[in-house]
């Protein structure tokens, strides 16, 4: 038995998120199938971040153990040969048998893109959040730069989360705006609760319409309830864009 | 009677091009039901860019005679609650009565965009087209250069064309690569033969694999004879980017 690594890229927009469900597709799900198929083995992949339904990725991480001869860099060609068009497998290797995506340390880094203008277009649709209203970029950077460092993010996760321990550490919180309207929130941490990078994206979104003021994101972090921070931004604005693990595989307390 | 100009941005995935045809829906039908509809009249849009089946834009023109008394600036905000999500209007305004989007004086930017890496993207794939083996991205320049200036673009046309005049002006064609892998091709010309945007296309990947020599353009062009030239590409990598007119509008002697 070896330990495959995958970086996998998929447009969210039609599947039920990442993690296997009782109703309807996942990206988990038709990962598992097609390494079943390809392998001739029963094959359940360990994801490291399990995206909401409609969330995007570049480069998600799954890992499965399999017994095959096919060398580990060569399954993500044959395995892309038989995945549907919206997912596709960017690169496979194997790692030691003891890598886990979700329990060694990891830098995870996320992108919540807004088209922030008049009218929508129609090619971003699916990978951008349309928002009319004006955003104050300036204030959104100003808000972003308070999330940056360890904090306890329980008013920024789900009230539907089973962590106990709500406690993150975010690396950088960085908020651009690109020519084409597109305010990009790119969001790096070792770790993220449920929801955390949406409910930051629209509280970011409330800072620049006004209703929030950057200087009470400090404030909202130490009441420690989630009604105090802003909604919850569309899954479809989200995209993983990539995961970097240690040079050295290192366990996590956990 | 008033004439209305409309920048028309659509995905073309799902439409069978710009003009009204028998078979399949079009981007020109749907804007003469949905402005019909509106404004109670019977509307027919006269198109700038008859786009293909499958190419995208950000800016074509249209425009339209109407009786309406809703202000000429509002009717894309109105429009824009009607149509799908793969169509917006970005802006509606009175013109001349005289103005023709075709006849009148234009300078016309397409992208042509490449995805050039050996793994496809999910989230690229409607508007980019995934290309596999390396391209030279010097070479391709190069050859984009010889493109610039008028021409015969004979050589660079389907031979399904009914134009008797096949030479054109190109103003700009220059080729860049972005961090993304993404390479794009954009072109600017005072008009276009048919299929040209993508023959040019086809024949630049043609020169960026080595199958053509950046310094033979100068050449095909000379032997005005299609099959010396590259394959057209794919229409789904092509964008109707904008059409600049004149300030005065000047008919173009046809």
């Amino acid at each position: 038995m070896r330990r495959v690594k995958l970086i996998v890229a998929y447009e969210g927009t039609n599947y039920c998120g990442w993690q296997v469900q009782p109703n309807g597709c996942t990206i988990e799900e038709v990962l598992n199938r097609t390494l079943s198929e390809l392998l001739g083995e029963n094959i359940a992949v360990t994801g490291a971040s399990r995206t909401d339904a409609g969330v995007h990725s570049l480069g998600n991480v799954a890992v499965f153990d399999t017994k095959t001869r096919i060398p580990p860099e060569k399954i993500c060609y044959a395995l892309n040969q038989r995945l549907p068009a919206d997912i596709a497998v960017q690169s496979s290797c194997q790692v030691p048998d003891d890598f886990h995506p979700r329990r060694c340390y990891s830098e995870k880094t996320y992108e919540y893109r807004i088209l922030n203008r008049k009218i929508p277009v129609p090619t971003l649709r699916r990978d951008t959040y349309f928002y009319y209203r004006p955003l104050n970029l300036e204030k959104m950077q100003q808000a972003a730069f308070y999330f940056e460092g360890q904090h306890d993010f329980k008013s920024f996760c789900s009230v539907k989360t089973s962590a106990e321990d709500t406690v993150r550490k975010i690396l950088s919180c960085t908020v651009v705006k690109s020519p084409e309207d597109i305010i990009t929130i790119r969001v790096t941490g070792t770790g993220f609760l449920y929801n955390m990078v949406r409910i930051i994206a629209g509280t970011l979104i409330s800072v620049g319409t006004g209703e929030i003021l950057p200087e009470s994101i400090p404030e909202i972090l130490e009441k420690k309830d989630r009604s105090k921070a802003g909604p919850t931004a569309p899954a479809h604005g989200l995209t993983m864009i990539g995961i970097q693990y240690g040079d050295e595989i290192q366990r996590k307390s956990i």
